[in-house]
């Protein structure tokens, strides 16, 4: 089977508020949108922002909680790219988890979460390529 | 700002479990491991199977639930594939949650939960393209 994954969709409250932290916050593009879901492609996948209540329909599942147990990582080329991110996203509506600091392995690192409270951390991770693509190979 | 994800990291509560899971199941590889975390090189951006005491600690967050409000999707090239990756990942401990039917705008899917109740939708959906890499592209 193919190593892939086509698509990551995170459960959302608020379309307008979620809008704006991956717009104006992250300054990404959306490919696709209407009033329950937004899309993003990203670097070979797709990013999904829909309405909770129409995930949960979707998935014939209920009861979606948060914080969920699960992170999503944006790297970057450098530590003082880390503090320009997070100031960023914490201007378009995400709340401070984690101070950006040294994590045990090196580089540096710190988390935010988005307004609905799905956490992302922005990382330098000098062992890990990104190409101008985006493209981001494991490396240690 | 590079519209780029670089890690998805899933918080587990056993590594042996999850390890059957995406080996056995997707049939994946990993391209790290040890007591704590499982790294799987995927298409352009890299999974993270993750204890999630350890997850925690690195958000500095305690107190994540499951099931979260999020989902992953792995999209397949026909309908009958779709029930093949099922039924795989049922025999490798998943738990279905909705057997796959014609979502309302086409195609075919249906989702499982991986051992620690994370949500993985199995898709076939014509409109998006996926190149012998991997690499998703969206499409209406």
């Amino acid at each position: 089977m193919q190593q892939q994954i086509s698509v990551i969709t995170l459960g959302i409250a608020d379309i307008a508020r979620s809008r704006r932290f991956y717009t104006e916050g992250f300054g990404w593009s959306p490919v696709f949108e209407n009033e329950e879901i937004i899309f993003y492609q990203m670097n070979g996948f797709v990013l999904g922002t829909f309405l909770q209540s129409s995930l949960e329909t979707d998935m014939n599942r209920g009861g979606l909680v948060r914080p969920g147990a699960f992170s999503l990582a944006h790297n970057v080329a450098g530590e003082k790219e880390v503090d320009a991110v997070i100031e960023c996203l914490l201007s378009a509506g995400g709340v401070l988890l984690r101070a950006p600091d040294e994590p045990p392995p090196g580089g540096y690192r710190g988390y935010v979460a988005d307004p609905d409270d799905h956490a992302w951390e922005i990382a330098w991770n000098p062992a890990w390529a990104i190409d101008a693509r985006g493209m981001v190979t494991f490396g240690v």
